[in-house]
């Protein structure tokens, strides 16, 4: 069966999430009926990786195999059409035919994450559900210093969730950067994979440095305390943003 | 009576635009209605420009005469605590304290405007009801040029709405960029004033020639026609964002 990778964007505010729940209408539900709506056929496709609700993806990658050999910018434009008619906030940006070896979730040798804040007094009107207000100033300086003590090879017991089912909590962290444009202030992970909540569990401590409530030494201390106590409360999800999947020979 | 200036930010989507109508719910109202709901005073407002329903506003300014000599921010913060109780798309981004001299209105020099086209194959779920999509390849080079014939002192027949209720259609427009970075292009407008659609007759009509349907001689002679009907669809009002206002001795 001829297999296909499709790149996705998705609003996640009305969303139980990515992964099919019984609670709720995930986004993979919303991809496999529109699927089903254009081919007739019930499959079950995989993402890079699972976003919670309200999380956002400007690039989630998932594959999907199909029993007809698709021109790929006509199954982009038909699948839209029909996740537009079920009125979904889902879009295939791109779809290509690859081998039988591509899997969206095990071939991924590095994912990409963005953590938006929106630091201001007045809360967000256009910006609501699409990032994190935050009124008090926070120091970016400050929170790039302390988000360098937790760039590489390490056990990050501290910054995952309670209900994470990774076996182990051992991660490499290869890039996590903040910077500031005026009001906003964007966090960039990359990494080969996440723990569940990892970059919100970043994103809240990493608040807690820029308003001086952690030092880059006390940061550290957390990681190396392995303990779910020492983490800041985990951000909310509608700042986060699954920007992009890196594959073995993609472009750089 | 003391006056305060606001700069307000709204997401037009969900409202009938700026004015008070009686068709429906407008930004106008949702702003009296807090002002009415924090200091039980029923207080007419006046913006400095009159946004349809679907366009935003990051930097709209309003004035309005209170009995009580507010705090700017005391007022900024409370009048956002009961926008956002009212579940309303609108916030007070700053306030100050101006004289009597003061009108959001008549004393504004500049006004500045922002429309953003989203180019790709791909429907918009992040950006939905946030730019225009236009799937077809545009060159936007050809838009810009294109943009150059309109920029200076012109009569603007052409380019505005049937139910524009300026008594002169001639106005300067000081600026009119067209940029583009990935799928986003977006058009920059600045002039002291602008008719009834002149930003969207202008964005309908550099779509064309972004497809090459139009010549900037084209374009020209569509302006030199001053016939409403020589205008390019109207371009939709989601891709609108009124972005600033300046007033004299405002710091540049």
């Amino acid at each position: 069966m001829p297999r296909f990778r499709m790149t996705v964007e998705y609003d996640g505010t009305t969303y139980v999430g990515w992964q099919m729940q019984e609670n709720g209408h995930s986004v993979q539900a919303a991809l496999q009926n529109g699927i089903l709506s254009l081919t007739g056929e019930t499959v079950s496709i995989r993402g890079a990786g699972r976003t919670d609700s309200g999380v956002h993806a400007i690039g989630q990658v998932i594959h999907a195999d199909l029993t007809r050999d698709w021109k790929p910018y006509t199954l982009r434009n038909a699948l839209n059409a029909h996740l537009g008619m079920a009125g979904e906030k889902v879009a295939v940006i791109e779809v290509a035919a690859v081998d039988e070896s591509f899997d969206a979730r095990f071939s991924a040798v590095r994912r990409h994450y963005l953590y938006r804040i929106i630091n201001r007094p007045a809360p967000l009107a256009l910006e609501a559900n699409r990032a994190w207000w935050v009124p008090k100033p926070l120091d970016h300086d400050a929170m790039h210093a302390a988000a360098q003590m937790l760039v590489g090879h390490h056990d990050f017991t501290t910054f995952r969730s309670a209900h994470c089912q990774a076996t182990s909590p051992v991660r490499t962290l290869d890039r996590l950067d903040v910077t500031r444009q005026g009001d906003l202030i964007e966090i960039r992970a990359s990494a080969q994979s996440f723990l569940h909540n990892q970059i919100r569990s970043f994103a809240g401590t990493l608040k807690l440095a820029g308003e001086g409530k952690m030092s880059p030494a006390d940061v550290r201390a957390a990681l190396e305390a392995r303990d779910r106590k020492e983490c800041g409360p985990v951000a909310p999800p509608e700042g986060l943003y699954f920007m992009k999947v890196d594959y073995p020979g993609d472009e750089a």
